[in-house]
């Protein structure tokens, strides 16, 4: 299934006790309508606070009788305000939503001018002029196969493999990496700019998508040089990388999975993220 | 000065006893600032749950040794998150931010797709399919000078004149009424479509847009005829017009004074709303 979330009521997408997330939601759902505890799997690990737009989750244990249109309706009446199913899909058996996923798309929204309430909850707000095109420096620098130990987590914990049986280390495969200036959506175009960040990778260690954008909002800020990626990459200690930008400003887009490919066009939308199971299906 | 709020935790603009209003709010900062009570003027009434953008506001009673922005910087400190100041300006005594406007700019967003979290509470979300081109159809009827009545209120109160001092019932001149479809700003483009509807007049009768929106939705949808809008005009009977769509799909854009023109392009945004009291200081 395809899932969005607002982040802000969630103490991040993976079940822990005593705390309000988003596979405990799920699971809580998923468990009323089969009558016994539902296990449910995520695609990609979001923060608290973080959002998603196109996360996948897949659950085994279904009804076999009850078609997807009718989970789609039982779920989105018994889900929060704040999490909704967008599309429910029957797969095969060895789907396996996140070991399968190929690719995660995430953005981050940087917002440089007044105070905007009606955006306060999803985007990051800076003071002073943004040079997206130090920024594009900057990420262009990180395309590619890298060892991306500087990027990890804020220091508190060890990477997590994607795969837990077969780890790979700190090294990820960056496809796209890329900022460009978008409308705001929320009112008249005043004073400001808002700066999308788009990551597109094979895999993310922890916190990873909000220590580039902090990176690259220094050299967006021109604190740092563009070639600083370089450093970083090349130091392997996340301790260079300086702020982790807030976890408000980050949605995971999109997940794809064998036969999907990202959007290309840097100037327009990524694509149906429903294309990625109706591909998984075929 | 230029205001935008999130509505979705205020009671409307408007001060009401034990009501947590966008002028409570206001005038709450500036009594604080001004260590004695101080009323503020708002441009536009919104109602309970109505965003702004671009609402102004005006004050006559401020320090003469202070600075515009030393004004912006402790309001924005005073002032809770959901509301915020984008630009103060010192105007002549003579300015009256509500009797001067020549032309209010309201924009509401359908969203006909599935639930979505991330903009749940700034769009009208409906069912099925619909057609901008009907609904242009229907617009375009509203463009010009006509007894709105039919378009005034739920039915529960009388129309309120914009300038107390001369009331001209219930004749507004609508200068833009159109609708597009627009991109989603929280996701990839899935299944859905998001209409913005874009409203200019000289004024508006209580709940004005959102009966236009609710008229302009039913012919979206093809349950109406884009001729019922003549047949509105020319009834001037509340009665006729069906439902109301809700407040959190609508908001305050722009508020437009003397020499201030209202963005011509359809496909573009509103321009700086800032210019508005620049113009107004010349």
């Amino acid at each position: 299934m395809i899932l969005a979330y607002d982040g802000s009521g969630f103490a991040g997408s993976q079940r822990q006790p005593g705390q309000r997330t988003v596979q405990a939601v799920l699971e809580d759902a998923f468990s009323t309508l089969a009558g016994r505890q539902t296990a449910v799997v995520l695609a990609g690990r979001t923060d608290e606070g973080v959002h998603a737009a196109g996360q996948v989750a897949g659950v085994a244990d279904v009804r076999p009788d009850w078609q997807a249109s009718r989970y789609e309706m039982a779920l989105n009446a018994l889900l929060p305000d704040d999490c909704a199913v967008e599309r429910i899909e029957r797969v095969e058996a060895t789907f396996h939503a996140r070991f399968d996923a190929r690719w995660r798309e995430y953005r981050y929204r940087i917002w440089s001018g007044p105070r905007q309430p009606l955006a306060r909850s999803v985007v990051w707000r800076r003071h002073g002029a943004i040079d997206v095109e130090a920024i594009n420096d900057g990420a262009s620098r990180l395309n590619g196969t890298h060892d991306v130990a500087s990027f990890a987590g804020g220091g508190e914990g060890v990477p997590w493999s994607d795969r837990q049986s077969a780890p790979r280390g700190t090294v990820r495969t960056i496809m796209i990496c890329n900022a460009r200036a978008i409308d705001p959506w929320w009112g008249p175009a005043g004073a400001g700019e808002l700066i999308e960040l788009r990551i597109v990778a094979d895999g993310f260690l922890p916190r990873m998508v909000r220590t580039i954008a902090g990176v690259l909002e220094e050299i967006g800020q021109r604190r740092r040089d563009p070639a600083w990626v370089d450093a970083l990459l090349a130091g392997r200690d996340r301790r260079m990388a300086g702020e982790t930008a807030p976890a408000h400003g980050l949605t995971l887009w999109r997940v794809g999975y064998a036969g999907d490919v990202p959007e290309i066009d840097a100037a327009g939308v990524s694509g149906n993220a429903g294309a990625s199971l109706e591909t998984r299906m075929k």
